[in-house]
């Protein structure tokens, strides 16, 4: 199995992180996440979108987007509750981080701490205040529990963590996130753990 | 159940849509897309990202994010593939689609068809490319097949279908996607459809 990675990239670290936890053995294939021009001739026919991590699967079947390959692997086994609502649950805070989280602190991370990118001022202020609302959801959920859903690790912690962990790269203060940190220690102290730098 | 709803909001109309599909009957309580400020009262202890399509199932069980109320709805229907791998590519398609195409094709259609704001040309000039790029993606796909997974109708197109069909009214051209357009009409011709404005 092959895995298109970056070893910066919060989305290629959800599906490295629950391969590492669920012991599969895989090979890396680092692509660039400033210089995009590589990107159609290396994925172009696994891909449409050009976006990474895309897995290439033993039988030769692509596979693309976060979320979905944290929800090939994990079906089956205990980081994806088998029960419908709770199924859907992770799904809502898969879909939450993609949408509401992951655009604006990856984004400020990677212009602040990866692409090192002279960005005025005034369009890093314009983006915080949507990256804050999403740490504010995420502190109002686990204030009230252990992990996101069922009060277990699921995949729906490992897709939040990602770019939660880091935020701080992004110019995101977690002091005011207590329930936030002590979920990262958490998460941190799961068999199989991996940083995203290993 | 109750779907916390908009008319015009494409996420909510993914939720619609599935729901007239499979015939099952629901309350909306309609929710205002422009003004925000009822949110918290509205939403605050069901959701707490405040976004809509939000549910409340039979029983009080609070479920957001369309992908999941899409996902929640479909499991054991044709509408959700039953095989491992077309699972996860129906959830390639719907991460997709949140993060790649409806950021840029919902955003435009919001400031210039629901919301009327004057937004300044080179705003709107500077997601035009991404939300090209991501129509360039789905009709790449849709060159190869009918439906986007397993040759047939599944939320995957839902999903993609949402906001794709109404890109003209964010300013999108899609003279030039004739992939797209053969299957827009393809969508338009499944049992139980109905319009957005339904």
């Amino acid at each position: 199995m092959l895995l298109y990675n970056s070893p910066v990239s919060g989305n290629c670290y959800k599906a490295r992180l629950l391969l590492a936890q669920l012991g599969i053995e895989y090979e890396r294939r680092e692509v660039d996440v400033i210089d995009r021009s590589e990107r159609p001739r290396l994925l172009g026919e696994l891909n449409p979108a050009l976006s990474i991590p895309t897995l290439v699967l033993d039988d030769g079947s692509p596979l693309a987007e976060s979320n979905a390959i944290l929800w090939y692997f994990a079906e089956g086994t205990p980081y994806l509750p088998q029960e419908r609502l709770a199924r859907a649950r992770v799904l809502q805070w898969l879909s939450f981080e993609q949408y509401s989280l992951q655009p604006y602190i990856a984004l400020l991370r990677y212009w602040l701490s990866i692409a090192h990118i002279t960005v005025p001022q005034q369009k890093i202020d314009a983006r915080k205040p949507a990256g804050y609302a999403a740490l504010d959801a995420l502190e109002r959920r686990l204030g009230e529990r252990s992990f996101l859903v069922e009060e277990r690790y699921t995949i729906a912690d490992i897709a939040l963590f990602a770019y939660t962990h880091v935020a701080p790269e992004g110019g995101f203060d977690l002091a005011a996130y207590p329930a936030i940190r002590e979920w990262i220690g958490r998460v941190e102290a799961q068999p199989g753990y991996v940083a995203i730098g290993a």
